[in-house]
């Protein structure tokens, strides 16, 4: 427990009901100051909280905008008994007026300093609005394209997903968050494994063993904790078939205890009352209780702590050394960022019309964009040449919902559009919508072929609308709406080259799209300056340099469908594998669409003198392995350098594939490079039986090459 | 350990060489006298097996047929140095000449006594052709149609799977296995969880909670083991990260220690070695320690321990004790089975003529299929009238092909066929094929077509063959093959009344069926006595009874759906759920398209006055659910009155429903019947966080009605 004096101090003269109250977070309409003060109408009345409870809180959700900050915590300064001062929470997850491409972009770029410049200027951005903490970043590994949050996510690799959440935390927190008001507190989330819900449904039951969890799902948050990320969110879902927010073993034991994790956690948007629909909490006294006692400080949006823990206390059903726990980790992190000494931190009208959606911002964000969109079909037909008269057709040739799923704080009028992007260099481009996102008419058809039939090449922009993904998006058919795959086909009768910009939150099921296009360059949602930053790949200027971090599954029918995947006693093609009675199916190949690490470029690279330094590694031996990479095209291009290693005999079945290295490389035509990396036994270790984290003597495969298929084999062993 | 005199004296004289061999199973072409001896090509030369080997093998797999079992029997007491008879294994699944339904179809039954008896028959007719065990049944619980196998379950019900599991044990093993000549060892199957294998692909990874292995996967297999089941099969997956054939955890500690079990664990075919490409053995002796350490006695088709055994003894790295261990668990179940007074047991060539597909034996069939029949909709065209013109059309029109998997000792020739079954019936019968599964032609429409066009109702015959389900049947698509839903399509434009009738192995996506079809009548395998069955319930000399055991998906996006899932903390539909952020998918619902627990009927039940006889049951009082069924309609039927549980709030979330107990009653048209449920405390026992098996005092509800979604709710308390 926190042994700070003046925090014990202020904690000494709150009463157990302003303690309580502490605990609870509201939306800023609550607030007295806030722009839209009074509104709560429906089910927020219906919590039925007193102003006094108001008055009480420790926090508000969802407020940005230096005025308003400013507005509310001066009233609340006014009226909480003690000033102890407010934090400001907001979803500032991958921008907060400049809008970056969404997370799973990001993760494409495998670019951990654009990433984090990325969360250094939404910190920036949202803390001169009055912002403290953000919650993000996401660190929830995903396998399921069904699930609409896969966009929150940077991928399927527990490693990768690692070295983003660090890369996000460092941005948001900066490195001395006390002193550095244009930071805000980053908060991981979901506190654990909410990318493993069932069916890909949102908010569905996960269940996984220890070992998996442990493994797989568990190390990005930890890589988090591990950066000093200050604060934690519950998930909505079961771990081993209790809910997040009401799971000791999880929160009190594993993140508390074993990780040593003191920082603030908060539930999910009312999950703490949530544990009555799960079927764990009779009632909001009982939801209280196991809510505080699994460790949870504060409860978003709902009120079982405000209604219950007082009673519960009076009860000794709960000790009350549990709130004050709860309380002192809340007020240290309000002193932490100096709001006992400055209420308003960051909060400021002047720098905040100066820095938010500046050039230098928008730049940034163009830049992190190019190299989130990943070619991921091209015959020969890009780049376009300015020159070329070309057609620009779909529902997102014009169209501002390029922003993705959770960037409320950002504006769709603001965003380069395709079309405006794309003017920047053709100068005979005509533009039709041809058919909306669900629905299309003869007319769109009409204009659509009218427009296509004249040109040299057709740019299709089709893709999912923002709210076909992120929370609450989840989708059993993950192809492009019919109304888009019937427009490419009736385009395509035309027989000219087509190249389709990709929009979308999650894989897609790209039948009826790769077998039309000449060219399939994915964007997904590219953010503020998505139109501007996909006409620089459309046209040359940069070349494509994403690289998939989720597999794209051949059909729903394959999901789940992983690179790291277990081999299975009967696997496919192995050297005496029969033909019937191997692990696959029927009717589609066991291999995604295009795999985890895939992407293409305008230049090609080769890959040689691949070689291991010894083909034995010791516990205080690293191996070091080497290849020549050479741009064997006419392009300046990069390539992300990618090591994986396979563990051939493990005490529990051990992946085909691991990730454990990558390294990006420019290189000019005709230019080669050493890239080296050092591999050591730490490297090798995973969770045995028992859940001892530790390696194996005995074979092993180290892999390289451009992508998590093309590789080349380079055989070791660990002698220990 | 066994302490059988006779049996210790046996294995005294046995050499550590011919210790090992016995614990090796060869199929049936290594061994002497065998038809097709000397056939061993390929793969099964390349084991390098020497004849001593096969001499001291302990039992043989894949064998039927008095003649030939008694040759091969014969050959071998006169080789095997200690006169050890040899143990005659085979897959009887489903029947052994006589063909009953698809395991999946025989749990639409909801029969036990119907499915005793065809167990029943299938021993008598394996056993007197000589064969001592089957590898039956199979109590995987399955909830994923995209596995092949799901037709070798009764489905996604653990506590039906457990009253299948028993039923099937009683029927093969008798009551007296050791002079009841004419039954045969059971081996339940596979151990443990293969059901869950990821994507629906067979063999592929098994990840689960403990939590979940205990409660739905594990307890049918335990039922098969309570009622005295001789034998347990490893599964080829991994369980908690360890294949099941070397699992110890699982093997040594939970099935052998925790449930005593003593009988002889064979491995599935080849797993033992499957431990190499799994990646948890480097090469066949550790393969083989594996394997024996975790108690696995019998090594079926890969020779781990016969060529490394001996030597691990040899270095002290195996107890030669675990394999004496082993050998004993064979010997005695040789002994129980007769084989050392008889080693031809009941092989009788004269019987086997007699009783073998006998018309009793048939009769049966016929009935068990009828009663497996699920009539999934019926818009007031069934049953059909004798003189109607009918066109029976589709690839199953004339099919024997309605076996199903795993029916090798059947005859597809000798199955009634459909159209042979409907000619009992119809007078004016036009039967055309209309397309092949897969693929069509032209002239097959045409030919369709101008049968369909003379005719008042179109009878389609439609489905999968049975090599589309099945081990290593596994299908991305449940949709029937495109050539048919084109048929269909074809056939519609006639507006004329079409009955589809289907055979397939798993749950289907019907869209392109059900929108078409006026009534669909699901037959899955129905076996031998398919067409009459089927033609008995089309012209309702028998009403259809079954109900599904298996949710039928929405489409294959929505798998995996069960009827026994938990509630989420954002339900749909909850009374204050919001519209946007409840657990659900955009494009489709949360519902499969068809229930657990539905089927159709020819007349109607209506549920009235349904009571509980206390709102609060305690430990010693048990409560009394009672419900009035009235048959409302015109013709006799049988209805499956179903009972299932929620508990309210639980120690780890529960089920929204789980089905407790159900009774078939057969009514009158007008008559009633009061059905009477006793439910009591140790029915709502469940594995708590710590794993305890036990009960929670508080609310529940009770559920009665005719399937999982139409219920009437009886709410009680549990008192403790």
């Amino acid at each position: 427990m926190n042994k700070d004096p003046f925090l014990l101090s202020v904690l000494g003269q709150m009463t157990l009901e302003e303690k309580v109250d502490q605990l609870l977070q509201l939306a800023v309409p609550f607030f007295e100051g806030a722009d839209s003060a009074g509104q709560i109408t429906g089910p927020m009345a219906a919590m039925g909280i007193s102003e006094q409870t108001v008055r009480n809180a420790g926090s508000v959700l969802g407020i940005a905008g230096a005025e308003e900050v400013i507005n509310v915590q001066k009233a609340h300064m006014q009226t909480n008994r003690l000033g102890i001062p407010l934090l400001m929470m907001a979803d500032i997850v991958h921008g907060f007026k400049t809008i970056f491409p969404v997370p799973l972009g990001i993760g494409c770029s495998w670019d951990m300093e654009l990433a984090e410049r990325s969360a250094e200027i939404a910190a920036r951005e949202a803390a001169v609005s009055g912002v403290h903490v953000t919650f993000a970043p996401m660190a929830d590994l995903v396998r399921d394209p069904r699930w609409g949050r896969v966009m929150e996510s940077t991928g399927e690799d527990p490693f990768l997903n690692g070295e983003f959440a660090r890369a996000f935390v460092r941005g948001f927190q900066g490195t001395d968050l006390e002193h550095d008001a244009e930071r805000v507190a980053a908060c991981v989330k979901h506190f654990a494994a909410y990318g493993a819900g069932e069916g890909g449904r949102d908010y569905n039951t996960v269940d996984l063993s220890e070992r998996q969890l442990r493994e797989y799902y568990l190390p990005a948050y930890k890589a988090a904790l591990d950066e000093g990320c200050e604060m934690v969110m519950t998930s909505f879902n079961t771990v081993d078939g209790i809910p997040a927010t009401g799971n000791s073993t999880l929160m009190r034991k594993l993140l508390r205890e074993e990780w040593g994790f003191d920082g603030v956690l908060i539930s999910d948007w009312g999950a703490v009352k949530e544990l009555i629909p799960h079927g764990v909490a009779a009632d909001e006294a009982e939801a209280a209780h196991k809510a505080i006692h699994a460790g949870v400080d504060i409860e978003m949006m709902t009120t079982c702590y405000t209604k219950h823990l007082s009673e519960l206390v009076a009860n000794k059903k709960v000790d009350e050394a549990l709130i004050d726990e709860a309380v002192l980790r809340i007020l240290a992190l309000k002193k932490k960022l100096g709001l006992f000494e400055n209420p308003y931190r960051g909060a400021d009208p002047e720098r905040e019309k100066e820095i938010v959606f500046s050039e230098a911002h928008r730049q940034a964000a163009r830049e992190l964009a190019i190299k989130s969109c990943v070619l991921l079909k091209n015959e020969a037909v890009l780049p376009l040449q300015p020159n070329q008269k070309i057609a620009l057709i779909g529902p997102f040739a014009q169209s501002g919902d390029i922003l993705g799923p959770w960037s409320w704080t950002g504006s769709q009028e603001d965003a380069v559009k395709l079309d405006q992007g794309m003017r920047e260099y053709a100068s005979r481009l005509d533009v039709a919508r041809g058919c909306d996102i669900e629905t299309a008419t003869e007319a769109q058809w009409t204009e659509a072929l009218a427009a296509a039939r004249d040109a040299d090449v057709i740019v299709m922009a089709l893709g999912e609308h923002s709210d076909m993904s992120g929370e609450a998006g989840s989708r059993a058919d993950i192809r492009l709406p019919e109304a888009q795959l019937e427009l490419i086909r009736k385009v395509k009768t035309l027989n000219k080259p087509v190249v389709v910009v990709l929009f979308n939150g999650r894989p897609l099921d790209l039948h009826g799209v790769v077998e039309h296009a000449d060219a399939v360059l994915e964007t997904w949602f590219p953010g503020s300056e998505g139109g501007a930053a996909i006409a620089d790949l459309l046209f040359g200027k940069a070349n494509p340099s994403g690289r998939l971090t989720m597999s794209f599954p051949y059909s729903v029918g394959q999901v789940p469908v992983y690179y790291n995947a277990y081999n299975t006693g009967r696997p496919q093609g192995a050297p005496d594998a029969q033909i019937k009675y191997v692990s696959q199916y029927l009717d589609i190949p066991n291999e995604p669409l295009l795999p985890f690490g895939f992407g293409l470029s305008y230049t090609t690279f080769a890959y040689r003198h691949a070689a291991v330094s010894s083909d034995a590694m010791t516990v205080t031996e690293p191996l070091k392995i080497t290849v020549q990479v050479t741009n064997t095209g006419n392009a300046t291009g990069e390539e992300t350098v990618q090591l994986y290693v396979r563990d051939l005999a493990g005490d529990v079945v051990r992946p085909v594939k691991e990730l454990k290295a990558f390294r990006k490389v420019t290189l000019q035509p005709g230019e080669s490079r050493e890239v080296e990396f050092v591999l050591s036994e730490s490297q090798l270790r995973y969770y045995h039986a028992n859940l001892a984290h530790d390696s194996d003597a005995g074979d092993f495969v180290a892999f390289v090459g451009s992508n998590s298929r093309d590789v080349v084999e380079l055989p070791f062993r660990l002698v220990k």
